[in-house]
Formats: structure tokens, sequence, C-alpha cells
């Protein structure tokens, strides 16, 4: 069984504090003059968003490049995290000489809203009642999170991005941008998503979201007034997903059906073969770092998430007379967000005339693979960046200073 | 959040009660003359088994179809459920003119050792004790379930199987039966299975398992004894598990993204979308008839099972000089024992040089297909029979009567 040893008590005061109070960040809070208006039909005020930046805004202000996280990820996108000492979460894709190099570039990560690392979600102090948000925290959308993101670009005095480029639950973010603020974005990479989140996803979802809620140390979403810690449902729930985001194929690779330290069978419900013992690693680390309700909040948004259903059905007419160029990329084995899905937002694309580029990757990685070392994303990435750079009449030399 | 209202108390009585005494069934008892040897090194005795049987043992005893039941299955093939009050779990196969034709064989399909329905398993009385095994009960084996049967058709006499069906973990048992009893088994039907469990496959069981032994309830599996029922824990086992048996097409058409009684998102948490109604349906009508501990072993016996392993690791091996003649059959949208599984059976048997036939049905179903109305599976299950039978000389209107 996963056993998890910190105490309650002081697991509440670090989330609270990193949700208020988080460390490393920068933040933007947005008064009572400045509500942000969600798809639910209320507004969020006062609240904030933490994010970080890496590299230099040039004289232009045109050469800013938002990174969109995933459901798991935070503003910690390519330096070292605070709560885990790891590095970022695409540290492959985003630094100095990187694809999105921050010598040429200023990249700025936000927290979404709903999560839980300091932009305002249900972990976060109700200034209404001075106590954690919980369920009171309204449903937010993919929708609501780049609202919010555009009054930070507004706050930062940033007119028009420079590219938008993030995968999974972050390309929903990006395919967002690219249909409600068309002139505010120049290129946008949207890496293993979909324009709507399938049946069989909002399926795993719900299944995640029922391990979490069905922990009694949930307490309806009470947990940190009262002190406990829904750790076994949310691990259950990560383990789950976890399995979502790679492939058969990879699990094969590393892991085979191969015993964890030994040749044969315990005959116990001990963690018998490699791959066991891995999942209940990935369940433990995910509860140090993420708050349960927002767990839930997050996967919502994305099962939420239809932006055809905003333009009567027809996707294209999300895109419709679009200046931005497009790079669309999927990977062969991700079963969560299949090629077929890029395919659709292409299609889309390419029927409301908008300039789109698109690449199929060959990994056995699944959807993870968008995280991980793939240097054909790299090269793909990289290109589409300078392409568009040289259209923007950005110089290397200049951003650099 | 998935709402269970039976009581905890009347519950393990009835739980017990099936377990020890179940409905509608036969009963073989082992005595202590006849221990069964178990893989785990330990002898299980006394042990009893359940079974149910349907038609007529011919007076040549020759017309005798084993009936293997998958993970969450019993004894309960081609009648009421005692327990449900619907009908079997596989009445579209098994029946008076079905394609295993009641008219014409004499099929016996038992409870599997380690289950919940009447053949001894962790929720059976403990004669040591006089208490519920719980973990005390020994982990068993995909071949443990076949010795078990073995000694079974001892007890009724009958020498040799006309044939062995079974999906899933079924098809498990059916292979396990050629490569130890191959001289028993005249026809073999191996059904949308595997000779071993994918590392992918192993790590959803393990999700399953996790989420049960996070239950509180679950009180390390003493649950039976303590009055408490780990019902939240199996319902998301089960839910999770569901998805893995369903294909993402045949979840678009049946769900897609309808809302369930709406037009529009709730903005909540309350199931919104039909497909999560679906799902927790699914979970609260499992966990009153399951036993959660034999959720727990029976997972951990389809993980174990790896016949090429017995075999110096060459399954052909398994297969050498079989008489038995084979009909794999497999499903083009199963995901969890995909069609890669069956060509491995298929090329293991043709390298020993067995009698096989093979064939892929076309369908969105996913893995349930087995137990689903497909009428080219229906086919060529009873193609496959009709020729096995005329070569074993079974008359039907002798078998009859």
């Amino acid at each position: 069984m996963v056993e998890v040893s910190l105490s309650g008590r002081t697991e509440t005061v670090a989330a609270i504090r990193d949700a208020d109070h988080p460390r490393d960040s920068l933040i933007a809070r947005f008064g009572a003059d400045k509500p942000l208006k969600l798809d639910a039909g209320v507004s969020l005020s006062p609240f904030q968003i933490a994010y970080k930046t890496y590299g230099t805004l040039n004289a232009e202000r045109s050469n800013a490049v938002l990174v969109c996280h995933a459901l798991t990820g935070d503003q910690h996108a390519a330096s070292i995290h605070p709560v885990t000492g790891k590095m970022g979460w695409w540290e492959t894709l985003v630094g100095p000489g990187k694809p999105i190099d921050t010598e040429r570039y200023f990249v700025i990560c936000p927290n979404v809203v709903g999560a839980c690392m300091g932009t305002t979600g249900p972990a976060s102090t109700n200034p209404k009642t001075g106590k954690p948000w919980g369920l009171d925290f309204p449903v937010v959308t993919i929708r609501d999170m780049v609202r919010a993101q555009a009054m930070l670009l507004d706050h930062l005095g940033i007119e028009s991005l420079f590219a938008v480029a993030g995968g999974s639950m972050g390309g929903m973010q990006v395919l967002q941008w690219a249909a409600s603020y068309p002139e505010r974005v120049f290129a946008a990479l949207p890496i293993a998503c979909s324009t709507r989140h399938s049946a069989q996803n909002i399926a795993f979802h719900e299944v995640g979201r029922q391990a979490v809620m069905a922990d009694p140390e949930w307490r309806q979403g009470r947990y940190l007034l009262e002190g406990t810690n829904p750790r076994r449902g949310l691990a259950v729930a990560r383990m789950g997903a976890h399995i979502t985001y790679l492939s058969d194929a990879a699990l094969h690779r590393k892991f085979g059906r191969k015993f964890q330290d030994r040749e044969n069978p315990t005959f116990s419900f001990d963690a018998d073969f490699e791959v066991e013992s891995y999942l209940r690693h990935q369940g433990i680390s995910f509860v140090e770092r993420f708050d349960a309700n927002s767990y839930l909040y997050l996967t919502r948004a994305m099962d939420y998430f239809d932006l055809a259903a905003d333009y009567d059905g027809v996707l294209a007419n999300g895109f419709k007379g679009a200046p931005t160029r497009f790079c669309v990329i999927s990977f062969t084995s991700d079963w969560l967000f299949p090629t077929s899905d890029s395919r659709a937002i292409v299609h889309a694309l390419n029927a409301a005339g908008a300039r789109v580029s698109f690449a199929e990757i060959v990994t056995d990685k699944g959807h993870d693979a968008f995280l991980l070392d793939e240097p054909e994303m790299f090269a793909i990435v990289r290109g589409f960046l300078d392409g568009a750079g040289a259209a923007r009449g950005l110089d290397a030399k200049a951003a650099a200073g």
C-alpha cells in the first residue's frame, strides 16, 4: 500500500503558504477594479497570478513568448522547482540556447487560475472568509485561464506576444489564445493537445476525481481547514493518470514484466513488478507538491474544453481570418491526444485559411513525449520560431541586449 | 461522489453467505485427502468449488464444455444471477441453440479459486479460525485455478473435455488448460486474451488494487471481520478498469460529450457528462456483487500469468505435440489484449505444429466485445465447435438425449 509519512497539519500550512505566497515567483495582483470574469458567470476578485520570467524583454516589447503549463505543471518551467528541488518541467525546451531560447526571447510562464502554486485557486485564502476557498472556489475553464493571462500581459505592458506555446492542457490554452485574442498572438505552438476532450479522457478524469473524493480525508473539500489531506486518493488518481501519459510500448521497454529486486514472484501484494514500484513512487511524490482540490478543478476545466462549441460547432470559425502562424505537433504513441486530434486542428486551420505547419513525431514515449528529450521536436520548434522571428523582424542580438 | 446505501454489517453477512453457501449453484467439496497444491508452495485444504452446469452429459461423457470466467465473472454464465437478478454473463454465447449449444453440449462453469461466489477464496471461512480468510488466503495463480478445475472434472468423472472456452482471464485459463492437460482438451477457444499480462495491464491492475487498499474501510483486508466494506475504493477500481474494457470509439459513439439531463455544463463536480454518470453506475453496481479482496487476488493472478516462463521462455514448448485444436479470437478495438497478443499465441501454436485457426473480428466495442452481441464471433464459435464435434464423433441427437 502507498504509505505517506508527513503529518497532515504541517502539509496544510505548507499548502496554504505556497498558494498565497509562492516561493521564487513573481506575483501580479488584481484588485477590486480588475475582476476576472469567469465563464461560470461570476467574477473572481481580488485575485493574483504567480509567474516566472526568463530572458529579457526587448525595447520593442516584441519578443515575449508565453509558455502555458499542463494539468500538473506550474510556473517553474525552466528553473529549480522550490518544492521538489528538481529542474523545471520544460527545461528540455526552454532556456539559453534551447529551442525556446531565453537569450532571444522573453519567456513568461504563469501558473493557471485554479492551480495551487500561487495563482488564485481552491487552496488560496478566500478574502471574504479568511479561510481556504476549497469547493467554494468557482469552477474555471480553459478560457478563464487565458483571460487571466491576457490581464497579466496588460499588467506587464505587452500588447502582442511573439509566440504562445504549450503541451496537453497547455496546448488547449494555446488554441484558446489564438481563438480569443488572434491579434495578440504572432505564432502559436499547440503540442499534443485537442480542441475538445474525448469521452474516454473525461472518463479517466472522472475516475481520478472519484479517487480523490472517495478519500475520507478529502472532507468534502475542506481538508485544509480540518488539517487532513486526501493523499491516498490523490496518489491513486495520479497513478491512474500516469499510465495514460505513457504508452504500452514505453512501459514494456522500461519495465516489461521485470520483478523488483528479486527474480521470482513473492506471492503477495507487495510491489512485485518494477512497474508497480514506479507507479507508487509517482503517486507519492505527486501528493507532496499538488493540491487535491486543484486536481479536481483543472481536470474539470479540461473536460469542459470544447472550442468548436463556442463557434456554433464549426471549429474553423474560431480561427477565421487568423493572422497567427501555427505549428501543430503530435506524437505517434500518444493515445490520450492522438494524432487524429491534431489533424482535426490542422483541418480547421486550413479551412479558416490560416498559416499552419504540422508534424507528427515518431516516438514510443506516449503523451509525455512533449516533456522529454525529443530531438525532432526541438528541431521543429527551433525552426518554426526562427522563421516566425524573421517574419516578426526579431534580431537575436538586440533581443539578447 | 459515489454514494452507497447498504449498511456494512448487512453486506458482511451476505458476502460470507455467498462465499460459503452460494445460491443456485452446485458445490464440489474436497477434503483433507484432496488438497489443492498451489504455486505459492502451500496446500489449500479443505476447499470447495461452486459451479453451474447446463445441458446433459452424454453416455460417452464426451460432450463436456468447460466455460472459464473472466476477472469479475462467476459460475452463472447462462442463467439468472442470484445476486443481481440479471441474466448470466455469457448468455449471448451459451444456451439452447446458441453457439455453445446446451442442447448438444454439457456445459460446466466453475467459479475460480480466489473468487467470491462459492469457490474457496478470501471471503470464505477459514476452517482453522472459523473467520473469513482475508489476506491470510494464499495468493493463487491461473495455473492453480486450472488445477482446481481438473480436480472438479475428476470429481464429475469427466476424463476428457470436448472443449474449453473463455475470454480475458477465462482465455488465460483456456491456454493454461491446453498447456497443463493437453490430453484432456479436445478443442480450445481462447478469446481476447494473452499468454502474459503486459506492463501496462499490470499497471492498471495495480492502480485498482491501490484504490481498494487506500480505502480506510479495507482495514488491511479484515473488513468482513470488522463489519466495514471498502466500497468506495472498489468502486473507483472498477470505474478505472471499466474504461479499459471499452474503446475510445465505443465511448464516443455511446456518450460523446453529451451532458447528463441538461444542455449546458453545471460548473460543478456533479456527473455533468453522461459518461461520468455511466461510470459511477458501473462502480456502484459492481460493489454490490463483488468482494474487494477477491478483486486483489484475481488481478494478481492475471499479473503473474506468463505461460512461456514455465517453458524456459519458449511459448511454443508449452504446446509441443498438442493434440488440441485451437480457435483464437481477437477484436480490433481491444487495447487491453490487442490482436498482437493473439497473434503471438497463434505463432507459438504454429511453431508447435498445433492445429489452429485465428480470427480478428472488426468491432469498435473494445475488450468487452467477447461478452456482447457479436454475430461474427457467434458464427466462428459455432463453426469451430461443429467441426470439432464432427471430428470427435459427437451426435447432436444422442447428446441432447
